[in-house]
Protein backbone atom coordinates (compact mmCIF):
# COMPACT_ATOMS: atom_id res chain seq x y z
CA UNK A 1 0.00 0.00 0.00
CA UNK A 2 1.27 3.82 -1.08
CA UNK A 3 2.08 5.84 1.90
CA UNK A 4 0.28 8.55 -0.37
CA UNK A 5 -3.00 9.28 1.05
CA UNK A 6 -5.69 8.43 -1.64
CA UNK A 7 -8.03 11.27 -1.02
CA UNK A 8 -10.60 10.03 -3.56
CA UNK A 9 -11.00 7.03 -1.59
CA UNK A 10 -12.43 8.70 1.60
CA UNK A 11 -14.55 11.23 -0.75
CA UNK A 12 -16.19 8.03 -2.02
CA UNK A 13 -17.00 6.78 1.63
CA UNK A 14 -18.02 10.01 2.32
CA UNK A 15 -20.34 10.00 -0.91
CA UNK A 16 -21.25 6.55 -0.33
CA UNK A 17 -22.43 7.43 2.99
CA UNK A 18 -24.79 10.26 1.49
CA UNK A 19 -26.13 8.14 -1.08
CA UNK A 20 -27.37 5.71 2.04
CA UNK A 21 -28.29 8.31 3.86
CA UNK A 22 -30.97 9.34 1.59
CA UNK A 23 -32.24 5.72 1.51
CA UNK A 24 -32.45 5.73 5.53
CA UNK A 25 -34.34 8.59 5.88
CA UNK A 26 -31.72 11.08 6.30
CA UNK A 27 -30.63 14.16 4.41
CA UNK A 28 -28.19 13.57 1.19
CA UNK A 29 -24.69 14.27 3.20
CA UNK A 30 -22.24 12.34 4.16
CA UNK A 31 -18.46 13.15 5.89
CA UNK A 32 -15.38 11.07 6.82
CA UNK A 33 -12.12 12.59 9.19
CA UNK A 34 -9.21 11.20 8.63
CA UNK A 35 -6.11 11.53 10.47
CA UNK A 36 -2.60 9.61 9.52
CA UNK A 37 -4.74 7.75 6.77
CA UNK A 38 -7.28 6.09 9.53
CA UNK A 39 -11.03 6.98 9.44
CA UNK A 40 -11.87 7.94 12.96
CA UNK A 41 -15.46 8.90 12.20
CA UNK A 42 -17.70 8.51 8.55
CA UNK A 43 -21.10 10.11 9.91
CA UNK A 44 -24.26 11.33 7.71
CA UNK A 45 -26.94 13.77 8.08
CA UNK A 46 -29.43 12.66 10.73
CA UNK A 47 -31.67 15.83 11.19
CA UNK A 48 -34.72 14.25 10.50
CA UNK A 49 -33.77 10.93 12.46
CA UNK A 50 -32.55 12.70 15.64
CA UNK A 51 -34.48 15.76 15.83
CA UNK A 52 -31.73 17.79 15.76
CA UNK A 53 -30.94 20.75 13.48
CA UNK A 54 -27.07 20.59 13.95
CA UNK A 55 -26.89 17.17 13.34
CA UNK A 56 -25.23 18.01 9.46
CA UNK A 57 -22.64 15.11 8.61
CA UNK A 58 -19.97 17.29 9.37
CA UNK A 59 -21.32 18.36 12.83
CA UNK A 60 -21.94 14.33 13.30
CA UNK A 61 -18.43 13.21 12.08
CA UNK A 62 -16.70 16.27 14.58
CA UNK A 63 -18.03 15.12 17.25
CA UNK A 64 -17.91 11.32 16.89
CA UNK A 65 -14.07 12.05 15.84
CA UNK A 66 -13.69 13.86 18.98
CA UNK A 67 -15.22 11.00 21.49
CA UNK A 68 -12.95 8.55 19.37
CA UNK A 69 -9.23 10.45 20.30
CA UNK A 70 -11.10 12.29 23.69
CA UNK A 71 -9.81 15.78 22.43
CA UNK A 72 -11.70 18.50 21.58
CA UNK A 73 -9.11 19.24 18.96
CA UNK A 74 -8.69 17.62 15.51
CA UNK A 75 -5.53 19.20 14.70
CA UNK A 76 -4.07 17.06 12.07
CA UNK A 77 -7.22 15.88 10.44
CA UNK A 78 -8.73 15.85 6.82
CA UNK A 79 -12.50 16.01 6.54
CA UNK A 80 -14.34 14.36 3.23
CA UNK A 81 -17.65 15.89 3.15
CA UNK A 82 -20.06 15.31 0.05
CA UNK A 83 -20.79 18.71 -0.13
CA UNK A 84 -19.10 21.85 0.71
CA UNK A 85 -19.81 22.70 4.16
CA UNK A 86 -22.49 25.10 5.32
CA UNK A 87 -21.89 27.97 7.63
CA UNK A 88 -22.39 25.95 10.49
CA UNK A 89 -20.52 23.03 10.00
CA UNK A 90 -17.65 25.15 8.40
CA UNK A 91 -17.41 27.36 11.94
CA UNK A 92 -17.41 23.76 13.31
CA UNK A 93 -14.20 22.92 11.19
CA UNK A 94 -12.77 25.82 12.27
CA UNK A 95 -13.72 25.38 15.91
CA UNK A 96 -11.96 22.21 16.13
CA UNK A 97 -8.51 22.90 14.20
CA UNK A 98 -9.37 20.81 11.33
CA UNK A 99 -6.28 21.30 8.60
CA UNK A 100 -7.88 20.56 5.15
CA UNK A 101 -11.45 20.16 3.42
CA UNK A 102 -12.46 18.26 0.09
CA UNK A 103 -15.75 18.34 -0.63
CA UNK A 104 -17.53 17.47 -3.55
CA UNK A 105 -21.37 19.42 -4.30
CA UNK A 106 -21.30 23.07 -3.93
CA UNK A 107 -23.47 25.07 -1.65
CA UNK A 108 -24.80 25.85 -5.48
CA UNK A 109 -26.22 22.02 -5.54
CA UNK A 110 -27.75 22.37 -2.64
CA UNK A 111 -29.51 25.00 -3.16
CA UNK A 112 -31.61 23.76 -6.56
CA UNK A 113 -32.50 20.70 -3.95
CA UNK A 114 -33.88 23.40 -2.04
CA UNK A 115 -31.28 23.40 1.18
CA UNK A 116 -30.87 26.74 2.36
CA UNK A 117 -26.82 26.83 2.87
CA UNK A 118 -26.31 29.38 0.19
CA UNK A 119 -29.32 31.22 1.73
CA UNK A 120 -27.31 31.27 5.05
CA UNK A 121 -24.13 32.55 3.99
CA UNK A 122 -25.64 35.49 2.28
CA UNK A 123 -27.27 36.34 5.78
CA UNK A 124 -23.73 35.66 7.43
CA UNK A 125 -22.36 38.33 5.43
CA UNK A 126 -24.70 40.82 5.74
CA UNK A 127 -24.83 43.63 8.41
CA UNK A 128 -26.86 42.49 11.56
CA UNK A 129 -29.28 45.41 10.84
CA UNK A 130 -30.40 43.90 7.12
CA UNK A 131 -30.21 40.31 8.37
CA UNK A 132 -34.18 38.39 7.86
CA UNK A 133 -33.76 37.43 11.24
CA UNK A 134 -33.57 40.17 13.96
CA UNK A 135 -30.70 40.54 15.91
CA UNK A 136 -30.69 43.04 19.37
CA UNK A 137 -28.06 43.83 21.66
CA UNK A 138 -28.86 43.66 25.04
CA UNK A 139 -27.45 44.05 28.59
CA UNK A 140 -24.24 44.89 27.59
CA UNK A 141 -22.96 45.84 30.43
CA UNK A 142 -23.82 42.98 32.30
CA UNK A 143 -22.79 40.49 30.03
CA UNK A 144 -19.53 41.52 30.22
CA UNK A 145 -19.05 40.24 33.42
CA UNK A 146 -18.58 36.15 32.23
CA UNK A 147 -15.81 37.84 30.06
CA UNK A 148 -14.23 39.79 33.55
CA UNK A 149 -14.63 36.23 34.71
CA UNK A 150 -12.49 34.12 32.52
CA UNK A 151 -10.03 36.89 31.96
CA UNK A 152 -8.74 36.41 35.79
CA UNK A 153 -9.51 32.92 36.02
CA UNK A 154 -5.90 31.55 36.22
CA UNK A 155 -6.55 27.57 36.05
CA UNK A 156 -8.66 27.91 32.31
CA UNK A 157 -8.74 25.27 29.76
CA UNK A 158 -8.40 27.46 26.76
CA UNK A 159 -9.37 26.27 23.16
CA UNK B 1 -47.66 39.19 35.93
CA UNK B 2 -47.22 40.83 32.92
CA UNK B 3 -48.33 39.17 29.60
CA UNK B 4 -45.00 40.93 27.85
CA UNK B 5 -42.27 38.77 27.57
CA UNK B 6 -39.35 40.42 30.10
CA UNK B 7 -36.55 40.09 27.83
CA UNK B 8 -34.34 41.39 30.41
CA UNK B 9 -35.17 38.84 32.57
CA UNK B 10 -34.11 35.63 30.02
CA UNK B 11 -30.91 37.48 29.02
CA UNK B 12 -29.93 37.85 32.63
CA UNK B 13 -30.94 34.24 33.23
CA UNK B 14 -28.12 33.78 29.60
CA UNK B 15 -25.47 35.65 31.51
CA UNK B 16 -26.08 33.61 35.06
CA UNK B 17 -25.02 30.60 33.24
CA UNK B 18 -22.16 31.72 31.41
CA UNK B 19 -21.02 33.41 34.81
CA UNK B 20 -21.42 29.85 36.56
CA UNK B 21 -20.33 28.21 33.86
CA UNK B 22 -16.41 29.72 34.51
CA UNK B 23 -16.54 28.60 37.93
CA UNK B 24 -17.38 25.05 36.59
CA UNK B 25 -14.59 24.82 34.03
CA UNK B 26 -16.58 25.34 30.73
CA UNK B 27 -16.44 28.23 28.67
CA UNK B 28 -17.84 31.60 29.64
CA UNK B 29 -20.79 32.19 27.19
CA UNK B 30 -24.84 31.15 28.28
CA UNK B 31 -27.76 31.08 25.99
CA UNK B 32 -31.34 30.62 27.06
CA UNK B 33 -34.29 29.38 24.44
CA UNK B 34 -37.70 30.36 24.99
CA UNK B 35 -40.98 30.23 23.54
CA UNK B 36 -44.24 31.69 24.85
CA UNK B 37 -43.12 33.06 28.08
CA UNK B 38 -40.93 29.59 28.92
CA UNK B 39 -37.72 28.00 29.08
CA UNK B 40 -37.36 25.04 26.42
CA UNK B 41 -33.76 25.06 27.58
CA UNK B 42 -30.49 26.95 29.07
CA UNK B 43 -27.10 26.04 28.87
CA UNK B 44 -23.50 26.44 28.97
CA UNK B 45 -20.45 26.42 26.58
CA UNK B 46 -18.79 23.10 27.23
CA UNK B 47 -16.35 21.93 24.86
CA UNK B 48 -13.53 21.40 27.01
CA UNK B 49 -16.02 19.96 29.54
CA UNK B 50 -17.09 17.43 26.85
CA UNK B 51 -14.13 17.22 24.68
CA UNK B 52 -17.03 18.79 21.77
CA UNK B 53 -15.84 21.59 19.56
CA UNK B 54 -19.20 22.22 18.61
CA UNK B 55 -20.88 22.43 22.66
CA UNK B 56 -21.01 26.23 22.16
CA UNK B 57 -23.55 27.53 24.53
CA UNK B 58 -26.50 28.28 21.40
CA UNK B 59 -25.73 24.85 20.02
CA UNK B 60 -26.29 22.82 23.44
CA UNK B 61 -29.50 24.26 24.09
CA UNK B 62 -30.69 24.37 20.35
CA UNK B 63 -30.02 20.31 21.06
CA UNK B 64 -31.51 20.38 24.11
CA UNK B 65 -34.62 21.99 23.40
CA UNK B 66 -35.27 20.21 20.13
CA UNK B 67 -35.06 16.85 22.77
CA UNK B 68 -37.62 18.64 24.79
CA UNK B 69 -40.07 19.62 22.25
CA UNK B 70 -39.39 16.52 19.90
CA UNK B 71 -38.55 18.63 16.99
CA UNK B 72 -36.07 19.88 14.87
CA UNK B 73 -37.46 23.43 14.29
CA UNK B 74 -37.61 25.65 16.62
CA UNK B 75 -40.07 28.04 15.24
CA UNK B 76 -41.11 30.46 17.32
CA UNK B 77 -38.86 30.23 19.91
CA UNK B 78 -36.17 33.53 20.88
CA UNK B 79 -32.97 32.56 21.77
CA UNK B 80 -30.94 34.92 24.78
CA UNK B 81 -27.22 34.68 24.38
CA UNK B 82 -24.57 36.14 26.81
CA UNK B 83 -22.68 36.64 23.26
CA UNK B 84 -23.16 37.72 19.79
CA UNK B 85 -23.45 33.90 17.92
CA UNK B 86 -20.21 32.74 16.31
CA UNK B 87 -20.61 31.89 12.83
CA UNK B 88 -21.12 28.18 13.45
CA UNK B 89 -23.83 29.15 16.49
CA UNK B 90 -25.96 31.33 14.00
CA UNK B 91 -25.72 28.98 11.36
CA UNK B 92 -27.30 26.80 14.00
CA UNK B 93 -29.60 28.88 14.89
CA UNK B 94 -31.44 29.92 11.09
CA UNK B 95 -31.54 26.12 10.01
CA UNK B 96 -33.42 25.78 13.66
CA UNK B 97 -35.85 28.40 12.38
CA UNK B 98 -35.41 30.45 15.78
CA UNK B 99 -37.40 33.53 15.48
CA UNK B 100 -35.18 35.93 17.08
CA UNK B 101 -31.88 36.50 18.85
CA UNK B 102 -30.99 38.57 21.72
CA UNK B 103 -27.46 38.96 22.41
CA UNK B 104 -25.01 40.67 25.10
CA UNK B 105 -21.42 40.92 24.22
CA UNK B 106 -19.98 41.19 21.36
CA UNK B 107 -17.52 38.96 18.44
CA UNK B 108 -15.68 41.78 18.73
CA UNK B 109 -15.26 41.78 23.16
CA UNK B 110 -14.60 37.55 22.48
CA UNK B 111 -11.84 38.42 20.33
CA UNK B 112 -10.44 40.55 22.87
CA UNK B 113 -10.38 37.38 25.77
CA UNK B 114 -9.16 35.37 22.85
CA UNK B 115 -11.92 33.71 21.06
CA UNK B 116 -11.64 33.04 17.50
CA UNK B 117 -15.30 34.12 16.56
CA UNK B 118 -14.37 36.91 14.79
CA UNK B 119 -11.59 35.69 12.54
CA UNK B 120 -13.68 32.85 11.69
CA UNK B 121 -16.69 35.29 10.06
CA UNK B 122 -13.76 36.82 8.11
CA UNK B 123 -12.52 33.51 7.16
CA UNK B 124 -16.52 32.49 5.91
CA UNK B 125 -16.71 35.88 4.35
CA UNK B 126 -13.51 35.54 1.91
CA UNK B 127 -14.08 33.32 -1.41
CA UNK B 128 -12.61 29.91 -0.82
CA UNK B 129 -9.01 30.22 -2.43
CA UNK B 130 -7.93 33.27 -0.17
CA UNK B 131 -8.73 31.60 3.60
CA UNK B 132 -6.38 30.17 5.58
CA UNK B 133 -8.22 26.83 6.00
CA UNK B 134 -7.33 24.93 2.56
CA UNK B 135 -10.64 23.67 0.61
CA UNK B 136 -10.38 21.64 -2.51
CA UNK B 137 -13.29 19.87 -4.34
CA UNK B 138 -13.08 16.58 -5.54
CA UNK B 139 -14.95 14.33 -7.26
CA UNK B 140 -17.71 16.73 -8.36
CA UNK B 141 -19.50 14.60 -10.64
CA UNK B 142 -20.24 11.47 -8.42
CA UNK B 143 -20.97 13.55 -5.39
CA UNK B 144 -23.68 14.61 -7.40
CA UNK B 145 -25.73 11.77 -6.98
CA UNK B 146 -26.39 11.80 -3.56
CA UNK B 147 -28.58 15.18 -4.64
CA UNK B 148 -30.13 13.42 -7.66
CA UNK B 149 -31.43 10.77 -5.12
CA UNK B 150 -32.57 13.50 -2.91
CA UNK B 151 -34.67 14.54 -5.52
CA UNK B 152 -35.97 11.26 -6.80
CA UNK B 153 -37.29 10.33 -3.35
CA UNK B 154 -41.07 11.29 -2.90
CA UNK B 155 -41.47 10.21 0.72
CA UNK B 156 -38.57 12.74 2.18
CA UNK B 157 -38.82 14.68 5.14
CA UNK B 158 -37.17 18.10 4.19
CA UNK B 159 -36.39 20.73 6.67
Amino acid sequence: MSQEINHEFFMREAIRLANESVAAGGGPFGAVIVRDGRILAGCSNSVTIDNDPTAHAEVNAIRSACRSVGNFSLAGCTIYTSCEPCPMCLGAIYWAGIDHIYYGNTRKDAAEVNFADDFIYEELERPIASRRLPMQRLLAGEALESFRLWSAKTDKTEY
